[in-house]
């Protein structure tokens, strides 16, 4: 048979091909006290649904790009390639299967309800099977997933074409997070923000995401990354990120900016930097140089939240990427020559734990 | 019906994410006296054969890479997908179609004949119907290209999987030749160059080629190009380009290498050049600079042929892409004085017309 | 004498060393109707006063970066190296002109009147002799560059260490423009906008400048440019430069940003634009593309002002740099169908008149 | 006084500018068993001799670089600029050290004798007056500075000004050697490696180095490195690297390349990756992969040196700075199924330890 002859050529030439992207790009970023910082992607879409590519091909992204983990969710209810794809809802999480395993991405069974406002898009995840959620009353499909064990997301709740005026929370989501079957919500899709849901999330106690949506081929940038939802496990599993999505420890990632609760930014941020921890021995009309490494991928811009006592420091700071930046202190009056202990406050510009509101931390010398 | 009124919704979706890549590169490279040059990738792969992503990609990646043509070549005899992937071999290019014609993209329909050594693997361009070259004897499938008035190329000769030791050319391909069955040959396939295949090409009047081969996602970087083949044409056209296959009016071009034949990387070369033509008048013990601006994206690495008579100039030198380069002649002799033209002679050394040979190329200018 | 022995090996190694940077970058940017549009820095220091740089690298950095020209304006009353360095305030320019007369930079002399606030500090451009200014009075400065037919502007008008709480115009500025004494102003400085220099300018008839104000080395990115000012000139001569200067024919040119007068902005921006003006023959529910060439280097950022009679086109488009970017509008009522002409209103977002205002740009097409 | 009123406004203006760089990068080399890995210059110019930048400029661009310490090595015989600086020989040390401290780069006074050849240029390191260098005969010259204490090394041994035909070890270098004034040798300077002196250091037991010898303003790219010596020093002080030298403990470090002995470029070389040591437990006809990360800015090269007894492994492999590369080992006989040990040999074709041979490599693993 010619198509057996040619499998052996064909499979070497597919390897000789998969030559050009032989490396695993690390995402520098600390993990937490008790937990491991994996990096997820929960929103991916491919030719089974209205995505451009193979499954496999997300895979693939994923590990060049240093992934931990992904979602394939495609859409439910919209199949453009049905005419020439014949296949059934699992069939792209069935193909991409064999890879995850052999790359090490953990890959997460999903699927996109995809429906009209309320309640517009929604990803369930760790489902058992897609094709039960094909059903005509969005809240069958809802309860179905809900049923299997899901996780239940709001995905692009701004998104324009079904909020185009203002991004509202409607009262089917209330209905919705009453009966379990709501659990978070994407602040980032795509390339949009969305302030509202990082708001909500804090006041109706959902988990954060950021995630791609990719439909087209993912183009990331050498030095950029994709937009993705950190999660704080307690183990590089399946079983360890459902766990961490039910508890809410998650943040958004996205450009340079990171989002979420306190209690996670903190320890990522001080988990980025390495710096000496003695004494200061900071005097009056003299300076001290504290030299801070910043060992994680993220630029941190720091403004300075009130004059110290006794001494000045920088209004503004950035502690750059895979740099070591001076942290100088000037001392301004002789109440420095005595303090015990030094104080330095700062906001962190791009951490942000609602809409509005940064991060503050505290650099804690002891002085004498 | 639920899918009906998410499609408006969805294809703004679509359009949304195809915001991504609004703007189209242009690749500067010079037209040629009386000819188009035309920017030409004739060997891609879809879902519809082993390539990963699904047709309209092709061209959407050749509008934004700055392409005029491309020919997506699917196997007609390996096709991995056929469990999921239900479709004739005229799919993949008819899905294409729309999208190409309105983003203006030449789109050539064609097919890659697949077999073992030899002869191996074959393009057929500019064919009526891939459906016909289905058969089970290769030289029927080949005739049946050529009565559909096919332009008909071998593919990575000396491709490793299939020419382990080293690369040959078969009885089989002089057959071909000879019954008008083969017209081109790729010198540069993917990420491969086959300088048996530029010496071939040379001797036996076969049309040069650079294809990409791509399977993959085009992952090209901003300041990189894919290899391409150079085709000039008389005019920016399907038929266009077909006439200056046949007449072997291409050139090859890879990274920032140019190969073909004299008469047309000469003029690409000056044609990628402004210069003031106005006498030197150089003296003995004089230095006179000629600014030379170099219009392409090619950096043209020059390397002196032989002394000047009467003056030094530089013994290599590089036109950067996009810069100004000045070239320094000084004066050495008394017989420098009464010189009526000054001849400057540079090998362009990545610019190849055979295996070993540089096209040579004259500055000249008038002294008096 | 062993210097002298020397001297013709170190002359060859410099030369060698100089091979470095053998190109000169191009920036390009449209010539307007009847003028040259040179790139320029009229604020610049080096070793003679408080730069860190000697004054020929200066030239040189100005010929890679693809300036036309430059001026040195070293600080009359401040010279923190005259321990080590001695000479007179001419030394800095005599010492950059040979080679900028063989790079063929224009070299404009210059220097900088250093004073506390007011007047703060002024550049005088196009004197015979530096040394004529080193007077104890300010005025008696100022007066004696009148007097050589200086060309005078005010720099960094806001700088925070000469006006740390705002940014004020003083009555000694008044006074100096009443005298003929000041013809020109810093709109843009190193690495500062002042948006009230540009609102004056406009106000009191001052020339607009961007200068880099650099000391220490230049570090110019490949792919950015250093803070300029463009000058329209008659003529590439310093003559031109003088003469385009007192008529105000300049513009700001500082990141992806252009600000001046909009009877040079609205050619510079239709200068930059390659487009065919062909009819459109846009009808009732169909889209036409026209595709927008940018030769530039600036991305223009485009914001629609009002909606099309008729048609809908892009809220937001940005015509990037070196790229082919297309404008798509499609007919959304009858009424298109009988227009003669189509005019699309764009605002400009990146090119200011003054510190509020952006151009307005039409795109006209005859319909039918 | 005019000047002292402004001297605080200049201050602060300078320290402004300043913020241009307000980040030091980090060079990632890992330390090696006893011995801190430091990075170094030891050939720099500024103004004081036929350097173009300011002393301190030097000490700036070095810990911006990431460097821990520098030579500035200005010519005793050739000083171009001394019509303008009137200095003694000791000056530009004198100018650098005080920022040195500030920013804690090491300085190492040093000075270059600067002769035809033979015996060419030789560098003086820690010196304690350069003026005492000043000295008709060249003998002398050295000799004072070996009673100095100096470390000596010979410069760009092959360049062209002054070997043009060939690179020749003189007779007047024996002698050097043999009376204990010549101690290293620079393999590489500036942009030009010379094979021939990384054999004579083999052969002779001469120290090696690589150093930029810059002239001109640093102009080292993001992503790149200036031309570098490593010293493994017991300690990061002058002494520390004073000990080092004197001991051979050196690197050199250019563009993607290391050389020296295989006794520091192992260690390098391991110390760099990051891999599970766990038992592979690989049998016939299955895969086994190891995930190799390289933490270090290095992309090693890897050449497979012989087949695996049992097993097939890359032929070539790429560890990739900052990345995650996959080694994927396939069983193939039945001989792998017993094997205690797996051994897998490349070749580094990135490390050399003289002009021909690089340094081999083994990765050991359990089988069973």
């Amino acid at each position: 048979m010619i198509v057996r002859k040619l499998l052996f050529f064909l499979f070497l030439f597919f390897v000789l091909q998969g030559v050009d992207a032989q490396s695993r790009k690390v995402i520098n970023l600390p993990d937490i006290s008790g937990y491991i910082t994996l990096k997820c992607d929960f929103h991916i879409h491919t030719v089974f649904s209205d995505g451009t590519v193979w499954p496999t091909i997300r895979v693939q992204e994923a590990w060049e790009e240093g992934l931990d983990a992904i979602a394939i969710t495609d859409h439910i209810e919209y199949r453009p390639h049905s005419k020439d794809i014949v296949a059934d809802h699992n069939r792209s999480y069935e193909i991409a299967e064999p890879l995850s395993k052999q790359l090490d991405i953990l890959l997460v069974r999903g699927a996109e309800i995809t429906r009209a406002m309320p309640p517009g898009h929604l990803n369930a995840l760790f489902i058992n099977n897609a094709n039960f959620l094909e059903r005509e009353d969005v809240n069958d499909a809802i309860k179905e997933a809900r049923d299997q064990g899901a996780f239940i997301l709001w995905n692009h709740p701004g998104w324009k074409a079904q909020q185009p005026d203002t991004t509202l929370w409607w009262d089917e989501h209330s209905a919705l997070l009453k009966s379990d079957m709501l659990h978070g919500i994407e602040v980032y899709n795509h390339s949009s923000y969305y302030p509202e849901a990082l708001d909500w999330a804090n006041e109706k106690k959902l988990t954060v995401f950021a995630n791609s949506d990719v439909h087209a081929p993912m183009l990331t940038k050498e030095d950029e990354h994709r937009p993705m939802t950190l999660v704080f496990a307690k183990s590089r599993t399946l079983g360890g990120i459902k766990e961490a999505l039910f508890k809410r420890r998650t943040a958004v990632y996205f450009g340079n900016t990171l989002m979420g609760q306190s209690s996670v930014l903190e320890p990522l941020f001080f988990g980025s930097l390495d710096f000496k921890k003695a004494a200061l021995k900071l005097t009056n009309k003299e300076n001290k140089v504290v030299n801070i490494k910043n060992n994680s991928d993220v630029d941190y811009e720091l403004e300075l939240v009130q004059p110290g006592v006794g001494f000045d420091a920088p209004e503004t700071i950035t502690l750059k990427a895979h740099h070591v930046t001076p942290l100088a202190l000037s001392g301004n009056s002789e109440e420095i020559n005595d303090a015990q202990n030094i104080d330095v406050y700062y906001r962190v510009k791009n951490m942000f734990t609602d809409s509005t509101e940064n991060i503050l931390v505290t650099f804690s010398f002891r002085n004498n």
